[in-house]
């Protein structure tokens, strides 16, 4: 359903370099694990499902250099805390490595490969889940939705989680546009969302973040559905700063307000939004852009990447296993798992 | 109260090139109404009441020039017309006209320039009267404040209107930071704003748009202060696109939302705020920055540089007369004039 990708194998792990992204798409080749964490740090691959992928693929191109535990364990480490918010990071490095764990020494780059495909695979069926389940959510014909960041094809192993129930809407003739937020600093909306839109010719319309309330106090859009970094117990949703404004102003407007994430996104272990790391990135992020100044030399600047958007705003949230709808701790628990 | 101006008269008009700030600092002399309006148009001045002051300087320019009523009427419409959301440009253009259509033909250009200076004279006082009114709504010490775009001395004739409170609060050593958001599409938060506190030594902290709603859910700030460029009768405010975002999500949070605009803001025949015409601007302010493509070729462009707040939302407007708290038809006319 899609022409997108984010990462492949061939022979070896390939990331799409979604920094020069939509002017040039270029493969990079990923020869190491500690080159996969200054890839993911510099957002060459971003996105909480796809990042974690990604490191699942290194650490198997680690295993097949030096398959000695230690070396491993070594890696999967440095990966896993390559960036703080998304669950899935952290949770595909350890699935790797426990079977790495149980492996052969000889055995273990082949164990890896298995494991980081069958996650793999895992994401994509997920995000083909998802886009049957959020596509429920919006009946009727001619919907338009509203999206922030990139929660699409290439922030995961399949269509997308947030644009996985866009293009099952576009597949079932019920689409009429997406509206894309830029989504500053890093303009992930208008850089890779918008791109991806175009190469499955899915009707797209970028716009600033801020311009977003005008379209929630008209009949411009059926709803808004976003990504997940992190999800808490309590359905507290880390994600791309931003999307905690939009949720705000679509509750106080009645709007449909959707999250979409796969199981591996939810950290039931988490309580609230109160203990979910927020990454805190450079001030470089916002003073420049495309190395030109935008603002003045030495201004202090506040530049977190996630904001964190409380249940009582979210209508509802999808993951592979269903609708929790109304967001509670106990129907998260019926999704999360 | 400031160091910073956004035009001046020196044996005639001259901008402050806000389109090069923070990078540069040039003055350009305006020779002509056609040249002024295509600066207005062009934001290398911006800000309701400057553009108002710098279309009745501009007349000011004609006047000297050409002196017949015939040439002065069309000059006016052109000016008036420049941009459609500012209540102030029409309104000062107006004013400048009819002293014009009563004045002796040999006369018109002394006259012209007495009522532009009358106009900058009364707006530096509005400000100064408006920081006072302002400052009283935030009790206390260590006040921090949100604000966004740029209402201050960049964006009219005196200290600013929301950063006239903010310069206020920091006169009478009660404010502890301004927080602004960096104003997207065309950055005056980054560009301008900050630039204009780092110039009198005003403590500032830039972020994007999107990062805001992180501000308004801890203690981090006391309040919003916003400008405004058409107020109707209802006490719906129009202002750079993100405002109403901003006021969703601090109604939300219970946190203090300040409108702050001179009388030549409000447009009491305007009952509502769907009656005020909304600028949409070109789509290179969104595709591209300094230049620099972030968007692919092509892609559609939502691009609104108002949006309008209902009065719901809003705290209190202020004025130079006074302070609309609660904000209603009734409390919007004592404060209108």
């Amino acid at each position: 359903m899609t022409r997108v990708a984010a990462l492949r194998w061939r022979e070896g792990l390939e990331l799409l370099d979604q920094r020069r992204l939509p002017k040039t798409e270029r493969w990079i080749r990923v020869a190491s694990a500690a080159q996969a964490v200054e890839l993911i740090k510099c957002l060459a691959v971003r996105g909480a499902p796809a990042i974690g992928l990604a490191a699942a693929y290194a650490l198997t191109v680690e295993a097949g250099r030096n398959p000695r535990l230690a070396h491993l364990r070594r890696c999967a480490s440095r990966l896993a805390s390559a960036r703080p918010t998304a669950k899935n990071l952290a949770r595909a490095v350890n699935d790797v490595l426990q079977e790495l764990e149980d492996a052969r020494e000889d055995e273990r780059a082949l164990v890896a490969l298995a494991t980081a495909r069958r996650l793999h695979a895992a994401d994509a069926a997920a995000c083909l889940a998802i886009g049957r389940h959020g596509a429920l959510l919006f009946p009727g014909d001619a919907i338009s939705l509203l999206t922030i960041c990139n929660a699409g094809a290439l922030a995961t192993g399949g269509i997308g989680t947030a644009l996985g129930i866009v293009r099952t809407l576009h597949a079932e003739g019920r689409l009429a546009r997406l509206f894309a937020c830029e989504t500053r600093p890093v303009l992930q909306g208008a850089r890779l969302t918008t791109w991806e839109m175009l190469a499955d010719d899915i009707p797209v319309t970028l716009l600033p973040d801020s311009a977003a309330a005008g379209l929630l106090t008209s009949d411009a859009v059926a709803g808004v559905v976003v990504g997940a970094d992190r999800i808490a117990a309590d359905g507290a949703v880390a994600n791309k700063v931003g999307t905690h404004a939009l949720a705000a102003t679509a509750f106080h407007y009645g709007v449909r307000f959707v999250v979409a994430a796969p199981t591996t996104t939810f950290d039931l272990d988490c309580p609230n939004g109160a203990a979910i790391p927020i990454e805190q990135r450079a001030s470089a992020e916002v003073e420049l852009i495309a190395g030109h100044r935008v603002a003045p030399a030495g201004v202090a600047i506040y530049n977190p990447a996630f904001d964190v958007t409380p249940p009582d705003l979210i209508s509802a949230i999808v993951s592979e296993r269903g609708v929790a709808m109304p967001v509670t701790a106990t129907t998260i628990r019926e999704v999360a798992w």
